[in-house]
């Protein structure tokens, strides 16, 4: 399974990664499976701090079981830097082509996270319920494979597939996959565990609120943008009682 | 309690089983202990590894407390091997008589797995809402003991009951029990625990749609088809966290 | 708020308790701390084994903080044995009026069971929705203290309203209490123990099934009466784990 | 962020503080943490036991880490007396504007307590289903801050928005804010906390009962006036077992 480039030459490296930074992947990983957001499945990768055209993820484990010698370097067509035999996700061409065509985000989340499915398979559209979730004022598009490539397995296993989702995800911070999970970016590693986090918190608010009755007083969209772009929250206080936590302090 | 055969003589043992196999039904009891399928009640069996006519599981203990020295062999008739004085599961039966009908099982586990109860009682069907159950494209039969039985304790105590589940089982992959819990069958035991976590993750998830209301896009039969059987997913790197956890890594 | 007897004079022991039986109260309390039926709140007696006018419980005290030390010994009017200046429980005489009218109940849980509330505010019945909760085929009644002493702060302080809830109850084995908590009986510290635990999963099943929709296929009386009195289950199993695990082993 | 005085004067201290009322407060941020009314954010305050126009609360930190040398002193304006450079809460101005507005008020909690979130975006209104719960007889406002402020990020970052938002509050313990959280008071540590706690609780078994459906039995204003005023439960009892806990016995 593991993959080359097509000239069947592995790509060079972007150049060593400060072992801190490392650490943060580390504990996102940890970090979203002590949280609720993964399982035994799903992935979190961060694109190169100092190769635009590169990108970090673990190699095929469990996110609750990732260290930092499980952290490979892929190019973003999804080929290892230095594979030595290590099994990569055969989903790992979600990250490598969101990090093409986003060249702002520089994490991305990968996730079955529970609460978040049903509305992947309704038609209720996901709002904010509270300022937690203000990036929701962007509602998360979905995606369905089955408009790109009829009868699947549901998995994104090449890289048409991962533009395809990549071009569905668009501009938005979150992205929702039919029958699958769901996507979620963000400009650095703490944002994007963040809005993982409040992206299934929020699906739960929203789905007892839908279950009280009568109209919903969502966060305007207003209130979303200025939360999410002009006075942004305290992400670090979560961030390090969560990184604290992952890493046994 | 003790059941011996019409001769009253003991089944011959299908031969020792290696230790990394009975260790891996006991992490199977720990792990649905560990996940909530199970709590006190409950179990888990396998077919013997090379004896198409024995199974083993547990004398009747919670599954939490299983170790390698509470396994026991037994006939498809569920007679005891050796016995020693030690109590069975008194719905054995539930094991032997799948073990029968069904040669491509080779692992089985009944619980009461609280999500999914409310399937077996009410009229709504389960169905796969995400591609982790994607196995349930073979929709649950609901077994009813009544039909069979009449007024009873709901207990499968004796092969009669035992051959009646695994008829209504059929060649699926997952039978509800009025009133009861639910049989879960697979080809090897990390696939039917995949399966019996994912069953009661995809009933909580299919109540949750239920409420958000509205037509619902299930996983398509083709869809639950490609996942089970052409293009299935990577079972082992969820076992390998569960195994890890259950046995104190 | 030490309760003497109306003649001011301490009822006389009813002789020393096997210490193990002591531990099983202890356990009791812990356990149904650890399972969520009691919070900071609620509290189980037993009988005393050898004076059928005697009942065992703790001092007041957070039920999971309960040690041997803690147990005191009162009369049927809730009159203590041997003070020492230990604060009681204020709703003690619920314990008290239910062993007095009830002398086949051997343990009482009074309890604030979370799932279990809602059945006693609203006009829907507890209903048993599978083996495990067969006992609720005697629908639980709901005491209403309005009745019988208008506005109070709804706590049973006094041996008339204990009276008055010990005849609500009745010979059943559960009595909802409206805005409060439920009080659950047994023959035994596990079976009540059971019952107890039992009530609040069956309310989380009811409810699930209930926002499923359309008719519910309960358990009949039959099935009930036949889990109840003719071919109990197996309540060790489980009271062996739960023991072992609030005990520590 | 760190404040200062109109005057840019730091003001005067209150005093020492007991030690004990110290551990006091930081058992109730880490309590708040424990029992899922606080995750990462929130926060939780004391007024100064002797002087009353001073009150303490941690730096900004998340709740779960706060530790004695973490609380600050600040007057009723939130300028701090001695900041040594910590950072403060941005929120702080709910804590000292309510202080300003309540002499009874002693402690103050603001979470985004998450059950309770959806009944400030519906039109249901919060009512206490049990006797725990019993303070809520006194409906909690929601306060909307569009009307004080329009388009914000939905923090109560200045002295007007604390003001409004106290103003909301009235004589009420509890009131909700639409699309953020909501704000509990009390007349001690331990009581603001088990309200803050029971609020939660609260909002779950309402929620329940609604989907069960019919006209719902609250407690009525004279029980929550009793309950509240007149013969007031044992905080005691539960704050114990919760101290312990949260400061590791």
């Amino acid at each position: 399974m593991a993959a080359t480039s097509p000239s069947g030459v592995a790509p060079r490296s972007g150049g060593t990664v400060d072992p801190a930074l490392i650490d943060d992947l580390v504990a996102a990983s940890r970090i979203l499976a002590a949280e609720g957001v993964l399982d035994g499945y799903g992935h979190v990768s961060m694109r190169h701090p100092t190769a635009q055209d590169r990108y970090l993820m673990s190699r095929s484990l469990a996110p609750a079981l990732v260290t930092a010698d499980d952290i490979m370097e892929l190019d973003l067509d999804s080929n290892p830097v230095d594979a030595r035999g290590r099994t990569m996700f055969r989903e790992r061409f979600i990250h490598g082509m969101i990090f093409k065509a986003r060249p702002d985000v520089m994490a991305v989340v990968h996730s079955h996270s529970p609460a978040v499915i049903p509305f992947g398979i309704t038609a209720v559209a996901m709002k904010p319920t509270f300022h937690m979730a203000g990036f929701l004022y962007q509602e998360p598009p979905v995606f369905e494979i089955r408009d790109v490539a009829g009868w699947t397995n549901m998995l994104i296993t090449d890289n048409r597939l991962g533009a395809a989702l990549a071009n569905t995800l668009g501009q938005n911070p979150v992205a929702l996959m039919r029958g699958h999970g769901n996507v979620v970016v963000g400009p650095s590693i703490p944002i994007a565990v963040f809005r993982a986090i409040y992206t299934e918190v929020n699906a739960r608010l929203q789905t007892t609120a839908l279950m009280l009755g009568g109209p919903i007083n969502y966060l305007s969209p207003e209130e979303g943008d200025i939360i999410t772009n002009k006075e942004p929250g305290d992400v670090g206080r979560a961030w390090n009682l969560w990184r604290a936590k992952a890493l046994g302090k």
